[in-house]
């Protein structure tokens, strides 16, 4: 299973590390998680650089895609260069967008008339995209699922393990992860949010 | 304020990235949040290599010492050329150990005889250390904390702020961090975790 974590210049490290450390969770089973990114390095919001693993193509192949968030998604999704690299198909492909990945993802056209979830701060954008924003963590149809609140990856990570290896995988890795002394409590929210759009 | 992230080889990004994405939301407010490392870049459990925003000695004048998790921690403990780059001191810095950075704080000796939180994969190395391991995700004592389970890294961020700036600051961090949908929940879990340690 190859996963691409979309990480542009700008990008919010909460929104592409959380999901990217619990998808490797899966590791051990196979799968190939990586940070998939449309130059050499890219910088977070909070000056940190990172060395891609993968460049921006890798997410045109990969069974599993992430569109992560950060401060400048709205100069990126009038790059159209940048955006011509990507070729995603959601008929073949998991598509989950985080926060102002929301955004990415409705002008990219794979939204459709979905209803979706994103930040409070990207709400505004989103919705004169003409997408309608639900106040909730995750929503799903079908292969494509939003999320909303940087937190929230966890659910979107969990989503993209439970529709492919089954909902045992998924409360597994979120157990690991999950606070000491709040495991348990920790699957059943996260089973709550995604059970019904598997 | 001044904070070290303590980043080391092989660190767990949750671990350290969580608290840095959380805590440099006091960014506005003049606090200077760095991932603080013993080269100038490592590589994460899951192979992405970050750039180090600070070198070692940065924690030893930091007035907030985050020290994160990692599959090398053992091997860090060991290591006394590297270890005697810090000097670090709990009565004027806030100290707190996420998961296996507990097991560091332990053999660094500020722990003393307080409890401890930490991950059930580095429990039976705290307990052989001689530390008390709590079922619960954050204890601190003083100004010393210790977090246990990936996740907790926001409850320890959100002492961090608590201890320094106050309940408000904390709770409109983790407000802005959780997901949409479960903020005021989110924040209520915040503050029946610290507010007994502040």
């Amino acid at each position: 299973m190859n996963v691409a974590v979309l990480t542009f210049e700008g990008f919010n490290e909460l929104d592409s590390f959380i999901a990217f450390a619990i998808l490797n969770r899966m590791k051990p089973l196979g799968w190939n998680v990586q940070i998939t990114c449309p130059t050499a390095a890219v910088t977070s919001m909070n000056n940190l650089t990172v060395q891609a693993q993968q460049p921006l193509e890798f997410a045109n192949s990969a069974d599993i895609v992430l569109l992560g968030s950060g401060i400048y998604t709205r100069e990126i999704v009038r790059d159209t260069p940048l955006l011509s690299r990507l070729r995603l198909n959601p008929e073949r492909q998991l598509i989950g967008a985080q926060c102002s990945g929301t955004l990415l993802l409705a002008k990219l056209g794979y939204l459709n008339d979905l209803p979706a979830c994103t930040d409070l701060t990207t709400k505004p954008w989103v919705v004169e995209a003409g997408v309608e924003v639900l106040n909730q963590p995750l929503v799903a149809s079908g292969n494509v699922a939003t999320a909303g609140g940087c937190l929230a990856s966890s659910y979107l990570a969990a989503w993209f393990i439970a529709k492919t290896a089954g909902l045992e995988a998924a409360s597994s890795a979120i157990h690991y992860v999950a606070p000491t002394g709040e495991k348990e409590q920790s699957v059943a929210a996260m089973l709550a949010v995604i059970e019904d759009y598997l």
